[in-house]
């Protein structure tokens, strides 16, 4: 059977790369596409027409609904737009798979509780990378033997912010099986103010920027005599195509709501 | 209550850094040394005395185990030595924890076969590093979604042998989990004898070897967009002493035959 | 002054990344395309079109030679193409600029007599990389001091051929100064076919292909206790621009026939 | 000829090192130890007695350049004794090679006054690495091309300060060369004190402190799409010899006031 999948923000890099990637996938179908404005128009091959080819663009969702009946709303645009709607997709019953980050603590305990009501799956995965995700369950599972760790993260200089979100994510996530302990000389005595980074749950992360970087992270658990380093290195938007795919079939297989893409892997 | 310990091969490197970090364990205790040599001499802080002073050596393990009552054997010597001292560790109630590699598949179906007719645990762990065991299950984790795995080791230029038997077993234990298939180009062309390195089980494996080096290992995953590296770096022998301790303890919990100490990670 | 260009080749993708670049330079003019066809069209803003906007397209280097006077010719077309245009260019008062690999050693003595003889530049340069020949400058040097040495580089699974022009390239020039001597241990044991890489002059060459890697190379060099490692990641085409700017500004200083970037660095 | 080379530091460490690694060079003679106490005692491989086997130890350099006339004294003590022994061995005729860090630039002048008033070499090389040095001198030279840098240094956690003298000394030396400018996003948004690193000269550096490291540094310079990396791994403390015997050797070649190893290499 088919997956019939609609995506909200298609115009976008996020979208339209996975417009492609579900148009590939022989077990999905790409029905329409869920956008503020263009209602009536289409999208064909990543870009927007008046001529009936492709497929088509709705405002409403409801009628984007009734239209094509999708099982799957992929949701790449902004935190705004995506709490309502998932919220209407639930009630419709489409499944809402969301690849923003940005939803509060409050807007998702809302829509677990709508997903587990109606016992259709949603799932919430601001990283759509499955090697980030890998990456950081070996770092957390790692740090059971190896417990000093710390994050350099490295990106474009054109990155606003710092540290990354999955820096921050991957320190919370070894965190929470670690036994907290203090890191380095007790004494220690910094010279240049920031020179031993920020301090993320008593681990530090040093937050490199410089052009020619993409998106890069090495978490590095030291112990007695040796060194264990898990690099992830993103070169390329494609590279979270194998996560969206896996997420829209396994919203088709859960019940309940996931957060984050480590729960499926 | 603490482990009794003898060690077999106690005045070897390995052997002294591990009757150090025994005597540090709070829980265990170096009870007798097992030689072929200096029957009644003492060990005392890594040198030989014939001064009644540290632990006793024994050239007979019926003698050792009488006198001292050792849990366990720790046996870091040779193959040929590994294999009667285990059998007869077996026959006396005492298990044994095994650090060699080179033991045959019918030693070590003789051992595992013993050892679970006395309900008596017998580890076998030929490399006791718990960072190089993490990299090689996280390597075999992460290539059921990067499936595309090259192997670089690197080692100072004194090893003879190559590939490194971590790297061999790393393909082999990936080969286990991943679809195989043809990696690289199809019609790849390769200029210079040599320049893709060595096909394991359809991986492909490079041995660095220079001066300076210690031992290194990386394990490279590629997909579409992005690489996930896994790398393990052993700067000292004291990184194998967590392994050893924690193989120790297990083989109290233990009843039954246990190879390689990623059973027990 | 600015110095004017005409490019052949720009309807590539190298092409048309230099052709923007140098319509960026505030000391640079691009002026002309020259093309095996297409004559009379246009090339706007990396689009051909036959409407008279952007920059003429000429199909014969005279013709284009007394439209538009360039001062360089940038040529990033095949080796069959390159060196009759380059003579051309010569005899027409045109430094050639040459970007591209595959000159018989004849074809480039043959440029360097013409080039001496008209006391005009004329500048090859196979890797417009500034990154990539400070690699192989510094690698060069570091020899000297460090002088067992081994190269890695990874490129993504869609190249053909290995080891890449630049490992090899590398390894030349390092030959070129350091003490030809073994490497590695005398008695090496290889019990897979190629695990040590290529042999290049002495040099261990390793070739890592997967998906998801774009160009990188690592140079090791190991010394007692030591190693350096000299690494160069090319993430776009954008990173040869420097290199071609630079090119074209020193074949407006320079008198003689220059084979390598590496000559002007 | 052989370069008789007296040492004040032996017993230490690096000093017992070095005289082990002069005693190998054919080129070189450890004739005389100069100390602050042991007079009249003998150091033998390393070991002090008081047996006439092996050279003599020395309270007073004046004795000491009388009975054994020494080219060359190694200096490998703390600065307070450094700079007293200097002086006197520049007005005995004897060539200071001092490989301490903490002169005071007053100190500094002091001996560059004396070594140029008698013409005789005096030596300071605060780190022995060539290796390092010639990270140094490669990022230095590199900068003038790729002129966004970060700095990322890692020691074990015994290491009390941060950054590392090598790291800022890195940053002064491209300090030196590069135009002044602003790195990262103008706007950058720090979300935990620390993240990006010290600012030492516009650069950032990082400093990673965990068990099981020893030292290493990596200098990171960026472009549009490539990065450069030059990483120097300092395993052993021999890996500063040939930067010893080196400096050694250039002193009798030199007559003047020499201050870095960077500036012989």
């Amino acid at each position: 059977m088919t997956i019939r999948v609609a995506i909200a923000g298609a115009r976008g890099r996020m979208g339209s790369t996975a417009a492609f990637a579900i148009t590939e996938a022989p077990d999905m179908e790409f029905v329409g596409a869920l956008d503020y404005k263009y209602d009536g128009w289409y999208m064909n091959s990543g870009s927007l027409t008046q001529q009936q080819s492709g497929v088509r663009v709705y405002t409403s969702i409801a009628e984007l609904a009734q239209q094509v009946r999708p099982d799957v709303l992929l949701d790449l645009t902004d935190p705004e737009a995506v709490f309502p709607n998932a919220q209407k997709a639930i009630a419709l019953g489409i499944r809402p798979v969301i690849g923003t980050s940005g939803l509060t603590l409050e807007e998702i305990d809302q829509l677990k509780c709508r997903s587990e009501q109606k016992g259709l799956s949603c799932i919430v995965a601001p990283n759509f990378s499955i090697g980030a995700v890998l990456m950081m369950k070996f770092a957390t599972q790692a740090a059971h033997y190896l417990g000093d760790v710390e994050i350099i993260e490295m990106h474009h200089d054109r990155k606003l912010d710092a540290p990354s979100g999955t820096a921050t994510k991957t320190a919370d996530m070894i965190s929470e099986v670690r036994t907290p302990h203090l890191q380095g000389h007790p004494d220690e005595q910094v010279n240049a103010y920031g020179a031993r980074g920020a301090d993320v749950q008593g681990m530090k992360i040093h937050s490199v920027r410089l052009p020619g970087l993409l998106a890069h992270q090495q978490v590095l658990l030291g112990g007695e005599g040796e060194l264990l380093t898990i690099r992830h290195d993103s070169f390329d938007r494609k590279s979270f195509m194998p996560g969206v795919l896996l997420s829209i079939r396994e919203s088709m297989r859960q019940r309940q709501f996931i957060n984050g893409l480590e729960q499926l892997i």
